[in-house]
């Protein structure tokens, strides 16, 4: 690969050499987007041969021989180089370990257990074959702690346990020690809570539509409220696909959503997710794209913007007051619509099974128990045939159900594990938080928000996140990110407030 | 690049390598028609770096210094490998040949011109304005010349000049000799003919349609003839661009058309042409793919296929009868729509100015005079202030217009010399020559296949095609291809005969 090594400067040489490989990657993100939105079935052998190639270049490319060389020599030259610069020397070098504290034994054996696995699974899950998904789940665990072990012997210094290892894939900046702090002040406070709201909501009329809704119109609406939360369709696209989601690069953010003929709040639901990954993404300062310091900062915080546009904005009582005759409008069977009708919709709690279908009140709980039960797996002190009996036992205690026996609506119901994702889960209820810290703030800040909203103007919402958060990039820790813009780490008593005021209409 | 080193044949290991090559290949194919297709502007600077990336890869792993000498192994040990192999070594060759001939200097400053002149070329042919266009035209002649030159001295065995070199590019094994022959057996007698048929045709109705043909049903319209003609959805789609065009990969074809309101053929006809392209591709032999030789011959083939879709199919007189009615149901305006309307709407001639509008009785004189302009102008035998008045001239006696002073709708009308795409244009008539030929071939040989195409059956033709042009990829030579298939090679009469047959009723 002699093309990077024309410049002189070791950090440079390293700015070429990430450069190149982001450009890589912005392939490999358009194939994946081709793949789950335009690909017909007879293209997935090529697609996946092609992927694996240009996967087994950029690690060709990460890993290439001259690469701590020139990492040691552009730390003897650290006073040459901005604070920017330094920041983005870090995350280049955070990115190089993670992609080679492992045997490449060890990463082919861990895809090939993962893919096993989780192919499996779709039919053992479908047929409750707890017994049948043990072995394969085993292997996968093994390989895992395996992994974690080697992550964590890479960096002692940052890592204090194997399962901090894992968390810094998705969470960096968010350890272990924080999360179980964080999530110990959800755990003390939102089972009653919980309970509280149910007992609520048992006088509340059932609100039941009749459908069917149509695609386009619902198509239409979705563009609509793109329209609404400002998205700007020359640097972007809306389409369909099986699981909504966000992806793109620079100028060009793609999101998805799924339409179902029978309902239309998913849906939107969905858009509004993927809105708030989206201008994050499209908020990331250009003058360093193609660098790791100018990539988003985790997945916690990337979650805070999604669970902020869907949960904050789009669920706020005056944003449906905006949006319900909008919704009125493009069917013909809900033509007197109202916003407490829609808001109603989108705050039903309930206690149940399956994490991907419930409310944001119940929701930290399933996650907590996932977290509980991955990080004991991962450190060792739990095995893979004592899941069923743990699930159980934590359903019962937090969210007042039982899976005894049930694991297809229990321990098998996601796919993370499947393939070896742990560690990813956290991330879903730290953005919760984080999406009502900072969504607290801005209220505090500007007492027009609610105003505003009422017309649908997210006007200031973007230009307060797109200078605290989006601008930020990688600049800074997560909890770093989240201190500078709302004076406080993630805090749980905001997702508990958040929760108290909307569900029982309590003011603090 | 060390993954390739591990096999231990050389030809195996080129085999690895190029087998790389196409599987970078495979990412550029699909990002190029998600630029055409679906991305938004805003998409369109991070995918030309992210493709100038894949380029430069692509050609470091081309011209990697351990290439030669592999070459020279396998050279050694060729008693071992098959026939086939023989021949992919020989297309790994060509290919490397190609990419490796040109100093970098050269190739860079060739990118810029041509970029440079053909940016510049879009405003000026509006303004038709011939001397603003001269000066960028020259260069990127002069830099043409120089291409063809280093090309032709680096297989002085099989270019006897430098126009050779560049046809090899495109139309590999019809080389000038060949052409110049079947060319001239046109020449002396197509314009007459053409005088022949347009006084034909003066006692023609004139036929109007009366849109607008709204899109939504020409898009199902389109739908319907590929399914017609064979087109499996589950191996590549249809979608809209503004140039129609064919692309794709092994179980992947994807094809587009465009659309106009007011005029529902162009769709049609741009559908079934790129039809014949991807029917082609799609039939191209699955156990050689990603290896040189099981690729598509050339593109006089290529065009032979398309051309064969369009003008010996989608016109023939039987199928308009087929699909009159589907036409007529499509649009209420139309429910006494006939084949006889349809063929007629296909087959109007007119001498005019505009190659792409031309029809196929007229097209081969616009790619006459041009082969006969860029020959010489590569050659060294005229230069390019000259163009202007040999277009004249042989517009003037290819067609009966004069372009004297018109350089818009004369010498600037094109794209492909802006950029320096000489040597492409006789494809487009050696592909319906080819088409006629293999036509006339299979009829000879069914004396079924009017009735079959009077009921939309193309199967007999598809399952020939297969057997004689689709399946043996690049292992002959194109005229040893069209030899084996037709008893000859590529033979001027059998347009002649079409035309002859299509338009003046002649039997033969």
């Amino acid at each position: 690969m002699s093309l990077i090594e024309t410049s002189t400067s070791p950090y440079k040489k390293l700015e070429r050499r990430f450069s190149r490989l982001a450009k890589l990657s912005h392939a490999e993100t358009f194939l994946h987007w081709d793949s789950a939105v335009m690909m017909p079935d007879g293209g997935a052998e090529g697609r996946a041969e092609a992927l694996a190639e240009l996967g087994a270049i950029r690690h060709e490319l990460l890993t290439h021989a001259s690469v701590p060389e020139t990492f040691a020599l552009a730390d003897s030259e650290l006073e040459n180089l901005s604070e920017n610069q330094r920041s983005n020397l870090w995350e280049m070098k955070r990115s190089w370990q993670q992609s080679t504290c492992l045997p490449v034994d060890l990463v082919q054996a861990k895809t090939i257990a993962g893919s096993k696995c989780e192919h499996a699974w779709r039919d053992q899950r479908q047929a409750n074959d707890w017994a049948g998904f043990l072995p394969n789940f085993k292997e996968v665990l093994n390989l895992a702690r395996e992994e974690a072990r080697c992550r964590q012997a890479a960096e002692p210094e940052r890592f204090t346990s194997p399962y901090d290892a894992m968390l810094d894939l998705y969470a960096c900046g968010d350890n272990a020690a924080f999360i179980s702090e964080v999530f110990g002040d959800l755990k003390s406070r939102l089972p009653d809570l919980i309970c509280e709201v149910v007992e609520h909501q048992k006088s509340r009329p059932k609100i039941e539509l009749a459908g069917p809704f149509p695609i386009p119109a619902q198509q239409t609406l979705s563009h609509t409220l793109m329209d609404i939360l400002g998205f700007d369709f020359n640097q972007g696209r809306l389409d369909a696909s099986v699981h909504p989601f966000s992806t793109g690069d620079y100028g060009d953010q793609r999101i998805t959503t799924r339409y179902n003929e029978q309902e239309f709040l998913q849906a939107l639901l969905g858009t509004a997710h993927e809105m708030g990954h989206a201008s994050y993404e499209a908020g990331l300062p250009s003058e360093w794209r193609n660098q790791p310091v100018g990539e988003s900062r985790n997945m916690s915080i990337h979650e805070g913007q999604s669970l902020l546009f869907e949960k904050q904005i789009f669920i706020h009582r005056s944003f449906c007051d905006f949006l319900a005759p909008k919704i009125g409008a493009a069917f013909p069977s809900l033509n007197n619509f109202t916003g407490e009708q829609l808001w109603q919709l989108n705050t039903q709690v309930k206690q149940d099974f399956i994490r991907v279908d419930a409310d944001e009140v119940t929701y930290p709980m399933h996650i907590i128990l996932r977290y509980e039960i991955e990080s004991a797996l991962i450190n060792g002190d739990m095995e893979a045939a004592d899941v069923p009996d743990a699930w159980d036992e934590k359903m019962r205690a937090y969210l007042g159900v039982s899976t005894s026996g049930n694991f297809k609506d229990g321990c098998m119901q996601d796919m993370h594990w499947t393939d070896g994702s742990f560690g990813y889960f956290p991330s879903y209820t730290l953005g919760a938080i984080n999406a009502a810290q900072l969504f607290d703030h801005m209220k505090k800040d500007n007492g027009n928000l609610e105003t505003e909203l009422a017309s649908g103007n997210v006007n200031s919402i973007k230009t307060y996140l797109q200078e605290n958060i989006w601008r930020k990039a990688s600049f800074s820790e997560s909890q770093a990110l989240m201190l500078e813009a709302t004076g406080q780490g993630t805090n749980a008593n905001f997702l508990l407030n958040h929760i108290r005021a909307r569900y029982l209409q309590e003011q603090y």
